[in-house]
Parts: C-alpha cells; sequence; structure tokens
C-alpha cells in the first residue's frame, strides 16, 4: 500500500482495520520511515481471526436456530441445499478476500517498503507537477464516500431484517438475537470496503503519477521545440530541472548529473532529464508489478465476491419482485447490486486508468522523436522507445485475469448468463 | 461529429433531431467556423427530454389501460414479470442511447472543434486525392436509405399495431389512443437513427482519410521508385507537393519547408512529404482517439440496445411462428430483425474500415523501406516505423469492447445461446 | 485458388464441379495462362442455380407429402417447429456455402491471376528447393480422400434412408421417390467437399512455400556461417542463386542483381539473395490476404455448416442412442460426424501451417542476425525483421474470426455447451 | 523429458511406469548418454496395452454383472444412458492420456536427445548460477507428493467401494470381484500421475534456467554498472566466465572468445558473454517449443482430463449431498476434486513459472541499455532486445490452447456453468 503524505488519511483507517500492521515515523530529514510493528501485527491477526470466527459461529446459530431470518434456513427440505450453498458461499467468500487482505499486510512488509521508497524517489523527480492539496482533497473523498455508503447501507440492511425479526417472533423464541449474531459477518464489510479503498488509493497513485510523468515529457520536450522555433528561452524546462537537482531527497545518480546544469548545454540537460524519466517510468511500473504480486490474491477474491454477490443480489430481486411482498427488501436489494457494482468498478477504474496512461507515453515519446534532430537525443529517445514498447503495466489479479475495462463486459456476460439460466429454471419449477 | 463540406448535409439532419446544437458559419477564408449554439442547445436539452416523458408516460398509459396493446402488458399474472422487465429494458436501452447522443452534442463542443480542425489539416495535406463529389454522394446516401429504412418499419409497425388495436377495440375502451401513446416512443428511434448516422459517417470519414493517406503514400514513394528506374520524371509527386504547398490553410511548418520544392533537392522534398504524412498519420489517430472517447457511452448503449433488441425480436418470431396467429406480425418480426443486424453493422463497418487502412499503413511503410537507398529517407521512414507500430486505432466502446468485426462473432454466439436457452425454456413450459 | 502444374488435377475437378470457370493454356514460354472461360461462367452459374432449385424443391416434395422420409417432416404438431427450423438452417447453410464458392469462381477472376502470377515469381525463386513430384502425390491424395469419403457415405445415407423408406411404403404412397428427391441436396455436398479441397490445397500451398523460404534463408545464411568457418566453399548458396538466375521466369530486378554473381563478392550476393527472400516473404503475405478476401465468405459458411452439422448431428446420435431402433442409423451419424470433423480439420490446418511457418520465418532471422557481422548483410537483416514483425499472416473469415487451432477450442466449447443445455431439454422432456 | 543429474530420481520413476523407453549411461567424459532401448520400448508398449485391456475388461464385467458397482451401471432404464456416456468418457479420457503419454517416450527418442543436448550445453553455461542440491531435493518432492497423495487416495476409494460392494453382496454374486476388476484402471493413474510429474519436471527445468539466465545476466551487467562507478573489481563477472570457459563441454565458439579473457578488454568479454546468453535464451525457447510439440497431445488430454472430472465430481458431490446417504463418500468426492485441481496445478504452474522467467528477460536487457553506453556492446544489447521482442516461450496443447494461468480462469468459468446447467436440471426433474 502507498504511505505518503497526502494519502496519510487512508493509511490511519487501514491501520485501524487491521490492513496495515506498520509503523509510521517522520525521520530527520522529513521523510516517512515505515517498520513493521509487531503489536499491529498482533493486533490485526487476531482481529480478523476473531470476526471469522464470530461470523461463521452467527451463520451457525442462525441455521440451527428454530425460526432462522435468513430464507434460506428456514426451508430445511432437500431442495434448499442450492440455497444453503450460495449462502454459504456468499459468506466465505467475504471472509476469504478479508484474510487475504489481512495476511497482505501482515506478508506484505517488504513490498510496502520498496514501493514507498521507489514512489519517494518518482515524487521527488517529477516534483513540479504534483498537487500535494487535490491529492489530500481526493484520498479524503475516495476513503469517506465508500465508508459512509457502506455504513448507510448496512444500518438499512440490519433495520430491515430487525423489522422481519420482530415480526416472526415467538413467545419461545427471540429472533432479534440471530439478527444481532450477523453483526460481526456485518463488520467484515467494514474491512473488506478498507481493503478495497487502499487498494484502489494505491493504484490511482500510480495512474497519477504516470500522468504526470506524461505531462512532463510533454512540457519538457514538446512544448519546448514549438518554443525552439520561436526563439523562446528554456524557462520551463530548466525550472523544471532545477527543482529536480535541487530537492534533497533526488536520485544520487540524477543529482551527479543535473546539478550543473546552467553551464552546461541544453541537449546534455535533456538527455539527463529524458534518462531521468525513463527510470521513473521503468521505476512506477516495477511498482504496478510489486502491487500486482502482493495484493493479487486479494483482489482475486474481491472480484469473485462482486461476481457471486450480484448474481445472488440480482436473483433475490428478480424473487422479491415476482412474490411482491415488501417492497423495502426490493429497494434494499436494488441498493446492493449498486453497491456491488460500485465496488467492482473502485477495483477496475483506477487500474484502468494506469494502464491507459502507462500507454500513452510511448505516444508521445513517438511525436518527440518526430520533432527532435539531435543525434544524441534521438539515440536516448530510440531507446525510450524500446523500452516502452515492451513495458506491460497492467494490473493482474494473480495472473488469473488482467484487471481492465474489458473485465465489466465479461462480468457483464456471465451475470446475464447466470440469470437467464436462474430464472427460467424458476420459471419452469414453481 | 464531422462536420465538412461534402457531409453537411449529415451536419443539417443531426440538428433537427438535436443531436448537433452548434453554429456553422463560412468565415472569411472559406472554412467552416463551429460555433456552439445556446439556440440549439436547449432545443436539444428540451426536446430529448420531453421525448423521454412522453415515453414513459405512453407506457404507463397503456400498462394501466383495461385492455393493453402490448402483450407483455396484457398477461396480469406473476409469470409474466419478465416479459414486463424485457419491454422496460427495450425501451430504456433506446432511451438511454438517444439521451447519450444528445448529451454527446451538449458536452461534446471541444472534441467536435479539435476533431474538424484536425480533418481540416489533414484534408488540405491529401488534397489531391479526395473526391469532393463521391464523398457527398455517400453521404447522401449514407443518410437517406437509413431513414427511409426507418420511417417505413415504423409505419408498418403502427399499422399492424392499429389494426390489432381497432380487433379488439371494445365499446368502452378506445385502445387506438394506446397505439398512439407509443409515437414518441417511435420517434425516438429517428434520434437513434440520427445519431447512428452521425457515428458512422465520422468513423467512415476517418477511414477514408487513412485510405487516402495509403494511397497518396504508395503513389510519392512505390510508384516513384519504379519511374526513377525507368528515367521517368517525377511529376506526379511533385504536382501533390505543390498542391499541398499551394493550398492555403496547409500546415504552416510543412508549407515553410515546402514552397521552394522544385529548386531544392528531391531526396529532402521527400522527407518533407514523409513527416507531412507522419504528421497526418498520429492526427486521424488522435481523431479516433478524440471520437472514441465522445461517443463512446452512446455507442455502448447502441450495441447492447441491438444485442437486446435483436435476442428479444428472435424470440418474438419464434413465438409467432409457433402460434401462427398473424402472418404480417411474422414478417414485421422479420424485418425488425433485419433492421437491427443493419443497424449492427452500421456501427460496426466503418469502425472496421478505419482500423483495417491504419494498419495497412506499415506494410506500405516496410516496403518503402525495402525499395529505398537514400540514408536521410531512410532514417525517417525507419521514424515513421515506429511510430506505426505503436499505433493503435481502434474505435472502442467506452473501453469495454473494441468495436470491429470480430464483436460480430460475439454478438452471434450471444444470442445463439440466449435463444437455445429461452426456446428450450418455451418448450419445456409450453 | 492456385492452378500451378503440380496441382492441376485440383483445378479440373474444381472446374467439373462449377467452382473454377477459367480456362487455362501454356503459353509460348510455357507458363500456364489463366482466362477467364465465359462458356464456362455460364455453367458454374446455371449448375448452381439448378441444384439450388433442386434442392429446395425436394425438401418441400417430401415436407408436403402424405408420409415424408425425414424424420422432423412427421411431426406435424407446434413442438417439432424447432426441428423444421433446424432442418432448413441445416440444407441452407450447405447452399449458401456451395453458392459462395461458385460465386467466388465467378468474381474471383482477377484475385486468381494475381495470386497464381505472385505463386509463380516465388516458385521461381524458391526453384531449387521445391519438390514438383511430391506437389503432385499430396495434391491428388488431397484430392481423392475426401471425394472418396464423401462419395461413399452419401452411399451409405442414401441406402439407409431407402432401406427406411420401403419399410414405411404404404399402398398409396411412393416413398422411394421422396429419398430420391434428396440427391441434388446430396449432390451439393460434392460441390462442397470441391471448394473445401480448392482452399485447402491454395492454402497449403501457401504454408509449404513458406517453409521452402525458411528452409532457403537457413540453408544461405545460417549453414553458410557454419561452413565459413570451416573455411568450405560457398557451393549450395552459388547453386541456388544461380538457379534463380538462369530461370527464364524469375524477378527482373533480382536477375539484374544476381547474373553477375560469381564475379562480385559475396556479401553483394547475399544481400540480393536477403532482398529476394524478403520480396518472396511479403508477396506471400499479400497472397494470403488475397486468398482471405476472395474466399472469406465461403469459408465463413463452411465454418458455421461444420458448426451446425456437428451440433445437430450428435444431438441425432444421442436421440439414436436413447431409442435404439436401428444400429445402422447409429453408425451412420457417427461417421457422419466424423467425416464434419476432417471437413473443419481441412479448412484449419492449412490455415494453421501456413501461420506457422510465416511466424517461424523472424526466428530465423534472429538467428541470422546474431551470427553476422557484415555491416551492409546486418542492415539489410534488420530491415527484414522490421519487416516481419509487422507481418500478419492469418487467414480471417471475413474478419469475424481467425482460422488457426484455437477455432477448434472454441468449437469444441461451443459444440459441449449446446448438447448439455439440448440434452438437459430432452431428458426434462421425456 | 529432462534427463540430467539432478532429476535422475523422475526418470527411474518414469522407466517403471512405461514413460521413459530409454537407456541412459555416464560416457567418458562424466556426460549422460541417452539412447533408445528395445527392450523398453517393448516393456511399455505391451505395459500401456495391457493396462487399457483390462480396463475396458473390467467396466464391462461391471456393466454386465446382475449387481454392478458403478450407480451409473445400475439404472438399466433409458434416461440412464447420459450416466453411462459419462462413464465412458471418463475412462476413456485417462485410457488416451497414459497412451498419449507412453507414445511421447516411444515416439519422443529425437526430442528427447535434443532436449537434453541443448539442457547441458545451457546449464554449462550457468554453471556457477545453479544448485545441484536444491534442484534435486525439488525433484524428489516433485515425485513424491503426487504418489503419495494418488497412492492414498486410491486405497481410500477403492476401500469405499468394496464396502459398499459388501454391503450389496448377494448369496448367489460376489460383487467384491466387481471392484476388483477396477484395479486396473485405478493403475493407470499411477501412469498418469508419472506422466504429470514427467512434464512437470521438464517445463520446471526450463523455467529454472530462464530464471538462472535473468540472474546472470543481472548480476553481470547491472551489478557490474554500479560497481564500476563504485570502482570495485569485476570479480563476479571474470569468476563466472572462467567457470563457463574452464567447464569441458561449453560451447566450442564461445570457448574461443572466451580463453583469454582476463587479457583482453572488459568490452569484449561482456560482448562475448552476452551472445552466449542470447544463445543460451534461444536455445531454452527451441527447448519449448519441442517439449510443446512432442508432449502436446499429452497434455491436451491431461487438460481434458481435468476438466471432465472437475466437472463430473462436482456434480457427484451434489447428488451426494441431496440424499446424504453416506458422509464418506462426500469426503472421498471432496478429496477427488482436491486432487484434480492440484492434477491441474501441476501442468499449469511450471509452463506459467517459465513464461513469466523468460518474458523478464527483455526488461532486464532494456534496464542494461539504459545503463550501458559503450557502442559495440550498446548494439549487441539492441540485437538481444530484437531477439527477445519476437520470442514467444509458451507452452501450446497442439496449438489448442495456451496452457498458462488464465487457462484456470477458463476452467473455473466452463465448470460453474456446466454445474448451474446440470443442478438446475437436477431439481426440474427431481
Amino acid at each position: 500500500m502507498e504511505i505518503t503524505e497526502p494519502t496519510l488519511c487512508v493509511y490511519y483507517v487501514s491501520k485501524a482495520l487491521a490492513l496495515a500492521p506498520f509503523s509510521v515515523r517522520r525521520n530527520s530529514k522529513g521523510v516517512l520511515d515505515i517498520r513493521r510493528s509487531v503489536m499491529f501485527s498482533v493486533y490485526s491477526a487476531s482481529l480478523c481471526l476473531l470476526m471469522v470466527f464470530l461470523t461463521y459461529q452467527g451463520l451457525l446459530f442462525d441455521a440451527n436456530s428454530q425460526m432462522p431470518v435468513r430464507p434460506s434456513f428456514r426451508m430445511k427440505s432437500a431442495t434448499s441445499k442450492p440455497g444453503l450453498v450460495v449462502t454459504a458461499l456468499d459468506v466465505s467468500v467475504v471472509v476469504f478476500a478479508c484474510s487475504a487482505g489481512v495476511g497482505c499486510g501482515l506478508w506484505g512488509y517488504r513490498a510496502t517498503r520498496e514501493l514507498n521508497t521507489r514512489l519517494r524517489k518518482v515524487d521527488d523527480s517529477l516534483h513540479s507537477f504534483s498537487n500535494f492539496k487535490r491529492d489530500r482533497i481526493l484520498a479524503i473523498l475516495m476513503l469517506g464516500l465508500p465508508l459512509i455508503a457502506i455504513t448507510s447501507i448496512l444500518g438499512l440492511d440490519l433495520s430491515t431484517w430487525l423489522r422481519f425479526a420482530i415480526e416472526m417472533r415467538t413467545p419461545t423464541d427471540d429472533t432479534e438475537l440471530n439478527v444481532q449474531w450477523y453483526i460481526p459477518f456485518y463488520s467484515l464489510y467494514f474491512i473488506l470496503t478498507g481493503l478495497q479503498i487502499n487498494f484502489a488509493n494505491t493504484a490511482f497513485g500510480l495512474g497519477r503519477r504516470f500522468r504526470r510523468l506524461n505531462v512532463m515529457l510533454r512540457s519538457s520536450f514538446l512544448k519546448d521545440v514549438d518554443s525552439s522555433q520561436k526563439h523562446v528561452s528554456l524557462k520551463p524546462l530548466i525550472t523544471t530541472v532545477k527543482v529536480v537537482s535541487q530537492h534533497p531527497l533526488a536520485l544520487h545518480q540524477s543529482l551527479s548529473k543535473l546539478t550543473h546544469v546552467p553551464t552546461q548545454d541544453t541537449a546534455k540537460n535533456k538527455v539527463a532529464l529524458l534518462r531521468l524519466l525513463e527510470e521513473n517510468h521503468e521505476s512506477l511500473g516495477k511498482c504496478m508489478r510489486l502491487v500486482s504480486n502482493s495484493h493479487g490474491v486479494a483482489v482475486l477474491f474481491i472480484l469473485v465476491s462482486c461476481l457471486l454477490h450480484l448474481v445472488a443480489t440480482s436473483y433475490f430481486l428478480f424473487l422479491e419482485l415476482l412474490s411482491k411482498k415488501d417492497s423495502g427488501m426490493v429497494w434494499l436489494q436494488v441498493l446492493w447490486i449498486i453497491f456491488h457494482s460500485l465496488r467492482l468498478i473502485l477495483v477496475v477504474e483506477p487500474c484502468h486508468l494506469a494502464t491507459v496512461e502507462s500507454k500513452k507515453t510511448i505516444q508521445i515519446v513517438c511525436e518527440i522523436e518526430r520533432k527532435i534532430h539531435d543525434p544524441i537525443l534521438t539515440e536516448e529517445v530510440k531507446k525510450f522507445w524500446q523500452q516502452l514498447l515492451v513495458v506491460d503495466v497492467e494490473f493482474s489479479a494473480s495472473g488469473l485475469c488482467r484487471v481492465n475495462r474489458t473485465l465489466l463486459t465479461s462480468f457483464s456476460s456471465a451475470i446475464c448468463t447466470y440469470l437467464v439460466i436462474l430464472i427460467q429454471f424458476q420459471n419452469t419449477n414453481g
């Protein structure tokens, strides 16, 4: 996970949700130093285990009670087996996703450290094109909106089931207790949402940096060509290079080449700048692979949970529409469908953005190559082109599927097919 | 959308159909100048909203009347719910597609302006290979045929339903009114057809320009090699370059290099010409992305509507064939299937053409590279090859699916699968 | 279609089957000269139309007779409709494939001429690596085996149906006549088989030439490097070049460069040879596109017919296995399944071979580049590499799907899914 | 199959299981010399034929007995036909996979020889980065674990069926004999497991070598650049080169260039080292193609058997869960599902590893290119980049599907769809 100044709020919430068992301190140079925290590791592991234990306990309590709240537990006949299997899968996939998320934190210390070291270097290079304030506001929005959404939808869900439970209450059986036993399961949804925010924040951060790299590349090399034709000074480029060189954390290597910028000729500066951008692009690509490797399993479970919940909720919505028992239930299902769709989009969109931005770079490099006539620079641009041609910045869920917008098409098609088969069965049966 | 001289008729019809809220004037240099028109923006938005409101109103009127015309409204039992859902989806997808189309016009001013500026530049460069008359005839055909088709099919549809309504008429209930309430929905089909013509015209225009670029590339560099071996003068090339340079709107940059053509040596001219073509190819690629970004959502809804209508209409045709009630209805369904298929092809084919033509360029460049031995030219050709290798001219519906002929295969396969499942259900049930 | 000396037998059979309305004469230089033949064009068109007319006539005769032979015509109830639709599709897809094949011949004169001109040039260049005798034997085998297979399977089919018809014969109705009316439909299968042989022969010819080009490339450049290290004379290469240059039909361009081979130095010869191979590779790629464009629609219908027949026949086989009426019928269905599978493989395998061989070239070129140190040759090899990187030799059925082995996977998966759905329906119903 | 020192145990077990009819002797230079062994060829062929014959015999015995053990043989009605077909397919696919595996051994002598010659050369070059002990332990684990798993699962299966058979025993019919007739079929599973271990060992060996090549590339060129900046000696590189050059089996070509390493300048050494790695990378790519070609059909049958067994076993598990007859049977089915999943992963993972490692090389080469400024070395790196760009190291099952992790996604999706359709049918029927 990304732990940088503008997105610290995401880190603190993740920590509370057992997803980031690290301790972060600002060292003497003002840089955030990430260390493994034993205390929070214990906290994460025990919270996760407790929640999972209570969730299954609650499920068993409801299943074994005389008057279960879940409709799928009420039908004791053999034909209700598929419903039971779906409920068990439904809960288990959330449990697995949360456990994988907590595991990412516990075993992902090295990946997190390397990721943040790389990100800091890239941020230092792209310093003049970043916008600290907007990044912070975006991080707060990205954190707040999903948490508010899940809180309200869980509240609505609980109150609806409580209403049902009170209606079903018999003198001998207190059905409200059954509903209260579902609270651990519902609290797992907070961990799941936190995990998704955490992942989206990291992936979105990478996409944002790729975009800034593109902006810097375009402003340094393409505008510059136009301006040199108009005999205007190279101010913007030099400022950029200066900022990079003056920043205390810039790459040692680039520093040594860039500090004597104003005294040397422009072409050499440009080659150095280009090399810096090459390194940054590759570093960001490596960050993508790091995130992909460390979060792959968690994202896989998140995707499976989205697919399963979307199919199941759509099917239940359809059954509710047929039976017309309770309009509150219908709206609850609609809200859940919207929530799961947004959850899916929260995974897919940041990955899509990063991929798209990283692929734009080669187009810009081609444009630069066309406009530049300096032989040394041309040679360097050709190297950059070669590197970009083989770059493959795509988030993949453990290599099983690539996370980009075409995944939405596959999911839509799968959901449609399953719904058609399931609904037809309902019609044939009932 | 493309707004150029030969395709002005498409623009005027789009304007009438609320899809192009722009004002176009010819400025002093004879160039079309596109501005946002507030009056037509208001007209577009209000027409769209009114139509959508009346469509749903008409649907509700029919659904709530005692003797609905739509068969899916007549069955009030629980099992008719899927039919209702299909009808709602059926109408909504057309409404969404039209709204997205109108939205493309309202929020697509900048994209339209940039697109047309780029197209004009490209047209100026490829001037000698364009054919004004044939373009205009094609635009008129592309506009006329779909509009005639939709008018006649809607007329036939309305008359068939009217005939049904009159048969069903009871003394207390005037069923003809129900049919009349469907007129707003049917008029949405005109907007939808206009949107598709508009999009097809733009995509086809890009494909046509890619083809002209290929023709120019081949005639300037490949024929020339043959002719130089036969010691024939370079007339065709020089004419081309002259036309480009004399045209008042050609790129400033290319102008400055090309005006003194006859005095300088041929190789330099050729490099300049090649660079011009490189820029044009990239510019057309950017146009494709512009269209893709601005029309993505609209095209997505158009594709979904095609898929849904093809499945639904085929299924209804099958039911009609089984019941053998009315042969007029059977033929109407067949016509609708043909219409929706053509609608799908109207989206897919222009995109396919543009993609195919843009991919041909690199083959030609390889051929040129093989035949040319001038070192400077070779270097430039290699740059062009590098640029073309990473070019990705493909229309994508919001990144969810790529619009090319393989989409037809996916659609056929999906339609077959859904029909087999649905028809089997019909047989099991009835 | 390919019309060359070793495969003339395929041409003559295609001509008899209305697929090749050309006249071929050997001109003064001993080269086959292809011309459009008006007489055979009329023959092709009329034969095709007559067959199609008689086929539908025979189908209608059986459907309207009191005691139809086809089981799907016997059930007059509403539920037999799907069977009727399948029978109609079954026949129509064969009719369409044959018509498309005849159309390929009638409108494919230019493509055939260009294809054969290119093939002749390539053959002349690769002369020393071709094997006339083996090519002829392969062509005869490729022609004979499918024709024998279709003849025997049609004979078996007819005799089985005749046996059924005689069993069903009533005093008033002569059911044998119904079976005889199916003869036109069965004779269409000969045209279809001819079309497939024709296509397979052409595609296989392209693959064979790509393989020879690879062999020549490897023997001229890779063995040569080894031999030069062992100080052995360059005999094989020079022989090759000599053969090319002495052959009266070799490319003019290459001739002028190659005739003074023994006097000039080796590197120059090698560059010339490499350029010849580059041109041949590109020419073969263009041939593939030519065949793909001219035969696309026919291949599409052939593929659809394979898919439809495989699904239908497997389903009928399953029904026969359930009813256990007649073991002869079961074996007939098994034979048909095998025949249609072989038909599918006859389309896919030659295309697969051509694609695989054309993709091998770039691997060889990389190996050559690694072993060669002459700067001029290196430059030429790099050009070849650039050309090969963008080459895309794949047969595509009108752009709807690529014809290679993965198509077999898609078909297997589709057939399995449809069979599972259909058989489940059968079980639910009966 | 790979026959090297560390994995000799896999070879001996394969030989016993009729999969490796070779004789291996250590020649005078201490190198393993592989020869075709006529005796073991006869042993392999006859064992395979005998097992297949006995398997079908046992199946027929059970099917024809009065009280069959297999539930699918007990239902003699027409509706049990699909069950029979599934059982036949179930057994046949294992038979085909084993036969294909034995065939790979019988006809794969040349491929095995070439593969091992290439591997030995690569091993000699990468000598300093290999780890003999760890390789041997991994080979023993890879051999032992699957064999233990299949032994215990088959034991459990047999004992469960024996328990059933004893329960069903009638005075006239000895049902235990039926179960004993299944032993030949079960012993086929040992051959199948041996085949999979064999294949996994070979593919994993290739992946391991690609990884070592990457490590060597990185340590020789990237660390070296850092160290040269820190003015540290080139020891690690020289040691590597020395080891390569001193080893008696290293490539002749590379030897001649590398022996005078310490006397010549570093750049020349590096070029030679790079060329060696280029050749090794290409050689490993060719090994992958060799394995792919020789084992393609066997892997295809293994994959089909995994898919079929996973669908069938999941379906039977579901039926068992519904009937709740015997919890031992439920656990047996769960174990079988786990076993077949592991079998699938045993095929996919080694191929995935090899592909991923082979694709990493180009990223490292790009990094090297960026950091190196020597013109000769740059030229060589560019050649390597060109070679790597077109490399396609992916295992393909006879060209029908590529074996990598996305296959797992396709399989999951197919299994889900089939299960939903089958379970729905079960519910509709019963």
